[in-house]
């Protein structure tokens, strides 16, 4: 693996959309005892159920603590390779490395990564384990490696068409625990030498009581060039509601970077989901202090899923909306499977499918 | 990773000769401090000037815990795959897996390791990271691992012709560390089982005072089928004299699997090599005890060397045979380059080239 200083930019690499055609994808073992209740025993089987969905039309990789490397051998199916990779939690999507492609090759960018947002507002101490792990990654699937660590960005935070767009939230790229250094403009520049972004469309918040500051990939995703899905209520009383409405106004009222304008579609949310006083009591203290607390509401989003080869992988809370989000989904992704996998077992952790998931581009080389 | 319980032998599968061709070579980047002195830095640098080496015709796999990652990855060739594994030593021959093929196709086998002897004699305690290391390097190349976990056996106390020929010694695989409950017949019956071997050739005891009970591959190993070279020292007062005779007298008495004599070919010993009270200080202590003590033996062996693809890569003493040693492997593999490897920094770990690596022989699919 080759360290690379020049920009995929300029080498003529982007990034592609996650509905393009994987090689695989990475995810990271639970075990952290303060994010997942009961020794992350119940997260455990939630995703390997999501990995042994994924891993039917791709490759799936799993990153496990030395500790827990025999757990995730023996609850996951062989095709599943498992490997040895330390981390201070299990949110792939952050702290995996963001692929670019020049159509042959993929490379991987090693972007920093604070635990969103640092000594500021981050949600752990120390990050270090998480912030070594895209490097890592390159290594282990041999590919050369952007190194970016002086920029701050979690994979949630950005949503790409492969076509020159990016979605984004101001809420997230530009909070004072990122790079607050930085202006709106010399951001989008760096976006643009980066990952090929020709237009950033900027939407104001993420989902109400996200701890991720606002991560674009539980409010709004590209289903297809010029299509996007939005988290949807239509309760004027939730904060939700005023958040969603300014989201689909900009959408509406913005083009893509190839001029079209964007379809936006209504994913509904369920309905508002908190946290039980007996999930609580799962959760070890964090520095002496509870993670979460009984009734605090849950950031639960169906937009949170993930696009494999052969399927959409959608969150699940047993509400009455599931079905109606398979529903839509499917409509979007007719050459996909949509399938709902119940996560609130994810969920208690502050994320969910997207979250916890990777994608490796396909690669001829 | 399928983790297999039939034997390769019923599958069709058997172990290559090392000089077969490879895919590739995994080492383990040394960082235990009562084994390498001074923090492993100069062992460090003989395993970077090695691994370079055989990295120009084979892939090269390292090996390195979390901490060690940074330095394993700043110090090798952009080429190899550095990998974060947990381990308790540096012995890749010993820990990592024993590959079989059926001529497409590679497994790997995962052996019992006890630390060359458990609570018997074992050099240290514990050792259950390098006894999870082989079943995670299958997973690290995706290749399906039989599960020999009740069979102690480390790589370097055995040599094969890769036709049904095996060479060990009885000092090692009769020794009481190791499978004191099983016979002769009953080691002999396994190493058929597992790779298919149809003769074994017993010699009685490797070099004098080595550590890991006498490995053969620090005083016997095949060149080519019918062709082995062997230790040796004509100074009759060395205890080493008696050892490598009676080696002599078995080799020549013996036939292998195809029937054939097997050549010998003297390999001179270096003088004796002892190590420096310097040396020693440079040593933590294990226990509260020395693992070394100044003037002591080290079991030196120009028989230790590594065929990549490319190279035979052979250990330098700065002894007045290091010239010979390297012409005569020169004439025995006249289609490899013999690279010579000034190797004491790693002969102080307690073994040498060819302890430190361990091959992964070609495969198609």
């Amino acid at each position: 693996m080759r360290i690379l200083h020049t920009t995929p930019k300029n080498d003529g690499f982007y990034m592609p959309a996650e509905f393009s055609k994987h090689y695989g994808c990475i995810l990271i073992w639970p075990h952290r005892r303060d994010s997942w209740q009961n020794g992350a025993y119940a997260a455990r089987k939630a995703f390997a159920q999501l990995i042994a969905a994924i891993s039917k039309s791709e490759k799936v990789i799993v990153c496990a603590r030395y500790e827990d490397y025999d757990s995730a051998r023996e609850m996951l199916p062989p095709e599943v390779r498992v490997i040895e990779m330390s981390s201070d939690d299990s949110w792939a999507r952050d702290v995996a490395p963001t692929f670019v492609t020049d159509g042959k090759e993929i490379r991987g960018i090693d972007w920093g990564f604070n635990a969103w947002g640092g000594l500021y507002d981050g949600l752990y101490f120390p990050w270090d384990k998480d912030n070594k792990l895209a490097k890592k990654m390159c290594d282990q699937i041999d590919k050369d490696c952007y190194d970016f660590r002086d920029f701050i960005l979690e994979g949630g935070s950005i949503h790409t068409d492969g076509e020159g767009t990016l979605l984004t939230t101001e809420e997230c790229l530009l909070s004072k625990g990122r790079n607050p250094e930085m202006t709106k403009e010399a951001i989008e520049q760096k976006l643009s030498d980066t990952l090929g972004i020709k237009k950033v469309i900027w939407l104001k918040r993420g989902i109400y009581h996200d701890e991720t500051n606002g991560h674009i990939d539980n409010i709004c995703a590209f289903t297809a060039p010029g299509e996007a899905v939005l988290a949807w209520t239509d309760d004027k009383n939730d904060p939700q509601y005023a958040i969603s409405k300014g989201c689909l106004d900009i959408l509406e009222s913005s083009t893509d970077a190839a001029g079209r304008k964007i379809t936006v579609h209504k994913l509904p949310l369920p309905k508002p989901v908190h946290i039980t006083e007996e999930e609580c009591e799962g959760l070890d203290n964090m520095d002496g202090e509870p993670t979460r607390t009984a009734g605090e509401r849950l950031a639960a989003s169906y937009v949170n899923f993930y696009i494999s080869n052969g399927a959409v992988i959608c969150p699940q809370f047993g509400d009455d909306n599931d079905a109606q989000a398979v529903r839509i989904l499917q409509s979007l992704f007719p050459d996909r499977e949509v399938i709902g996998i119940y996560s609130r077992d994810i969920l208690i952790g502050g994320g969910n499918i997207h979250c916890i998931t990777q994608q490796i581009p396909y690669f001829e080389r």
